[in-house]
């Protein structure tokens, strides 16, 4: 088996590592336009150059960003090879165009690196729906925030200081929107819930809510109530094909499996109708875990055990978060419009309201009090 | 795709109703010496039956027990039938035998039901042991003493009212002992350690301290000590192909991930020295959670995606609990010869020690104190 490589960064230069090491997966070409020692010919600037590429059969696309890495796999699957990909915001944003390019163009497609880095998610989401029945996908699926929650619950550090910290470990990003707002926890949320309900949501309509807020006084209120906050993400079958899908920072008990997920884990986690709830505990990202799953795809292809995600004819998934509710903790300058009880200054606990009434609530809120802060509670 | 069922009990029923409402994999045949109705002509009391029908190429073993299951999986082998089992115990003690009959009778032979019901352990243990390399294997594999260390914990219950409440539940047997005193973790933690390893680990030698003994006094040491109590499994690769590898109640941070796993769930993990530390939490027994792990099995052989668990020449893997030590919590009447504290009548905290040294202390005090109780210590 003979791949092209696209992109050279962390995790592209991981797999290098791997199968350089391996021998049964020959890395043929290399797409990167910075200077690589030790690649030789074999590094090209010219995404052509593995396109035309005969005895190239695999394309491993690990650029990121939505273009052009959307246009290359595209492109690589018209040219019958097959597509293993780590970048979860193209797949969120192109779901259905990639699956049915696969289908009629008959090359295999994998994206097991997209949700969990290491941790087997996908691999083990996609076997269990060829048995069960997929209520409810789930958990802690950044691990970047995860670490920063932790780190200022555990050390009652400030926001500002956790992610520098974080920062620093290389764990978040010199511009950590992706992850703080939530756009990498709501890409991964949307292909695990599209493989789940056998359909293509549409990812701009997952409400999401992320972490920038947070602050102090929030962490002090979260520890009165005798909480500890986890970033999650949640997307429950609804009847009729719809579903609930939401991302938002979450108010769990401290002996909740979510609290003790530590450091920059993640906990990912599915419901069947008969195996019931399981969850999967481990790196989500890094250079050799993420490495490991894209290899490990490498491996299944090379062996023909690929485990196709397409079952579906692609049926859209309404998402409809008015049929989802719990209690918010809330802390705003400006005047709520949920009843609720004050805890705090400025901090509240509301009665049960749904989802999507909080989140529109909080954008109303913004508009006097950009830094106004929510948080879901989930207190059975 | 064609089947003889061995054994219609829990689980034998559970892949029964699946495979019937699928329709893609047939029940062929079941063996059973009780009347069962609805299977009409199918059902039979003479393996032969299933042994000489060629239309079968797979038997389902859910018998249970030694004997006559191992032979009658043996014998499937060499008729040329695959074979799929649920049979933990009688997989642990034949395991090198049934491997090396698999593959010179080029049959296929999966076990995923054998560790952890439900939750696809085996199988990701397999596919990560194609890329990395294995360290460790272990955690909580049996849900009957879970739940009964978290109902003692959580009510303050005695051992036998737990015990009486699980076996009511109907997650204890009538007969407990193959739970409550290790052999159902021991048999699971030496799978996972031949699988992981790539040897043959002899069962007998995994030193096996039970919950037998465990009191209310023990269970208020634990929170007086600011530990949760869980039953652990563990082993580790040492250098030159021996491992550690033990089963005891272990007292465990109220925060660590064990600590968090309630009522009868089971959480299994592996460390690879590339991925890191996996978990895998979820139901551990049961009739559907297992059957679907039988099922899932089926749908990978009639898809022709087996992973083998055969890699190895089948070298032993010895077992060498000395080069592993920790402190541990002894209860004794009887005279402790290992250095301690005394933290409470009879109740002490030991030195770190070996594991090979304090189970076999722990033998020398029984002689005496036939009711002594231990459990390590994982105070890092």
């Amino acid at each position: 088996m003979k791949i092209g490589l696209l992109g050279m960064g962390t995790i592209g230069s991981g797999v290098y590592e791997i199968l350089e090491k391996r021998g049964d997966i020959e890395v043929q070409r290399v797409l990167d336009l910075r200077k690589i020692a030790g690649l030789g010919d074999r590094l090209t600037a010219r995404f052509e150059d593995i396109l035309e590429d005969g005895s190239i059969d695999t394309v491993v696309e690990l650029m990121g960003g939505l273009e052009p890495a959307h246009e290359y796999v595209v492109r690589s699957m018209r040219a019958g090879k097959n597509v293993v990909t780590a970048n979860k915001l193209m797949v969120s944003r192109h779901f259905d165009e990639i699956l049915r390019t696969s289908q009629s163009n008959d090359v295999a497609f994998r994206l097991s690196a997209c949700v969990g880095g290491g941790i087997p998610y996908i691999h083990n989401l996609l076997r269990a729906r060829r048995v069960d029945f997929i209520l409810w996908v789930g958990g802690i699926v950044n691990g970047t925030t995860n670490l920063i929650l932790d780190t200022m619950q555990s050390s009652g550090e400030g926001f500002q200081e956790a992610l520098r910290e974080a920062q620093r470990m290389g764990y978040a990003e010199a511009d950590p929107s992706s992850d703080i707002d939530g756009v990498d926890a709501r890409s991964k949320l949307t292909i695990a819930m599209n493989l789940a309900f056998d359909g293509v949501a549409d990812t701009n309509a997952v409400l999401t809510e992320g972490i920038r807020n947070l602050t102090g006084q929030d962490i002090r209120c979260f520890k009165k109530l005798g909480f500890a906050c986890r970033f999650l993400s949640s997307a429950r079958r609804l009847e009729g094909g719809a579903a609930t899908a939401y991302v938002e920072p979450t108010l769990v008990r401290p002996d909740a499996p979510e609290a003790a997920v530590r450091k920059n884990d993640n906990m990912i986690s599915f419901e069947g109708a008969y195996a019931g709830v399981q969850h999967f505990i481990g790196q989500g990202a890094g250079k050799l875990p993420t490495a490991c799953a894209v290899v490990g795809d490498l491996i299944d292809l090379d062996r023909r055990r690929h485990l196709s995600p397409f079952t579906t004819n692609g049926a859209p998934i309404a998402i409809d978060n008015a049929q989802v509710g719990h209690r918010y903790y809330v802390r705003t300058a400006a005047r709520l419009g949920i009843p609720a009880e004050k805890i705090d200054d400025r901090a509240y606990l509301t009665e049960p309201v749904s989802v999507a009434r909080m989140h529109a609530h909080a954008e109303e809120l913004r508009v006097s009090d950009p830094g106004a802060f929510f948080a879901g509670m989930r207190d059975e």
